[in-house]
């Protein structure tokens, strides 16, 4: 079974994708795409990879599936970075839906918006929403730092997609003007998985996959 | 087991708990707040229900849960509202995912904005969004119209939690300002739902849990 992943390189969605699969020792075969380029708009990409138009999407024999955290679900099952208690496991996607509605509108956008396409291209609308998405994302961090306090990881007391959905653009952050200087349970968090012996870092050369 | 759900009863994220619910035959006891209040936002409730300051909220023996998707599958695990085959599973939190990030954020919103506090209440900044919202909105009613052609349900061949889910703020898309007239395949498809033996409408009275 080859798997293949119809990625953005440099977005943390598609890092998530890439980070799950490090750890559980699952090859990716990695198809990169240029966004700034329209290339996930294309008609033959709505066609034949997704209908959504954005990345990253997973193709398994075929088959394709969106949206990032649903692809680690995907990937993970009967691992152990999914809980294997009940309540553990709801508590893991509940944090990784509020990535989704409360992270990543905030961090991931602002660092879209001020590092990658930049500032100059903004409209005028979009330059009235920094500061919303500022206050948005630091209150989001806040959380997820108050929560860390006493915490070695997001949900019970190990690893789980938690973590690597939430880490990668909270580990971008400062890419969106956030100090996370300010928040130092997130730092000492992002520090234990950054030392993880299963971790890649974002824009790591492929590497071969593991045996588990 | 008591389970509780702390809820805005206007809400379709609450909504969508008490579907699932009822589908399950599982009794809730409710507790609803007003958010146009603030009640979700007081300290104590922020300290003993949730640091999120954000309904709905399940409690289960003292364990409280947020994120409305995340209690869903909570609720519904190991029930047939939860395809059996691993690849429909994800395809069901795929949309699940895309629920969250593509359509609530239009078409719940503009609902609150327009129906629920009034075009009158809102600032310049938010005046602006109704334009970027409703063309959003409308690609995401557009998507899942075309999805559903030909299908009965949003995954294989079966309700699931993908319908559940988004069934709760698109049959009120048009408190939002959205014609759903344009989306037959939606109309049959809320039509097909709102058929089912174990379907409870938005604002019914509670009822005994059902023995399944």
């Amino acid at each position: 079974m080859t798997l293949i992943l119809h990625e953005c390189p440099p977005s943390g969605n598609s890092y998530k994708v890439r980070l799950t699969a490090a750890h559980l020792g699952v090859e990716l075969e990695r198809r990169p795409y240029d966004v700034s380029r329209g290339e996930s708009r294309t008609p033959e990409f709505l066609e034949s990879v997704s209908p959504h138009g954005k990345l990253p999407v997973l193709e398994d024999n075929g088959r394709m599936l969106a949206e990032s955290n649903a692809i680690c679900l995907y990937l993970a099952e009967g691992s152990d970075l999914i809980p294997a208690d009940r309540f553990n496991r709801a508590e893991m996607l509940h944090w990784m839906f509020w990535e989704q509605t409360d992270h990543e509108p905030n961090i991931a956008v602002l660092r879209l918006w001020l590092t990658i396409v930049g500032i100059e291209t903004l409209n005028g609308h979009q330059r009235e929403e920094i500061a919303i998405k500022r206050k948005a994302g630091n209150e989001a961090l806040g959380l997820m730092d108050r929560h860390l306090a006493g915490r070695e990881w997001m949900v019970a007391d190990a690893l789980s997609l938690a973590d690597i959905c939430l880490f990668a653009y909270t580990h971008l952050a400062d890419e969106g003007g956030f100090d996370l200087e300010l928040y130092p349970n997130i730092v000492a968090w992002m520090e234990r998985i950054m030392l993880l012996p299963r971790h890649e870092p974002m824009f790591a050369a492929p590497k071969l996959a593991l045996v588990s």
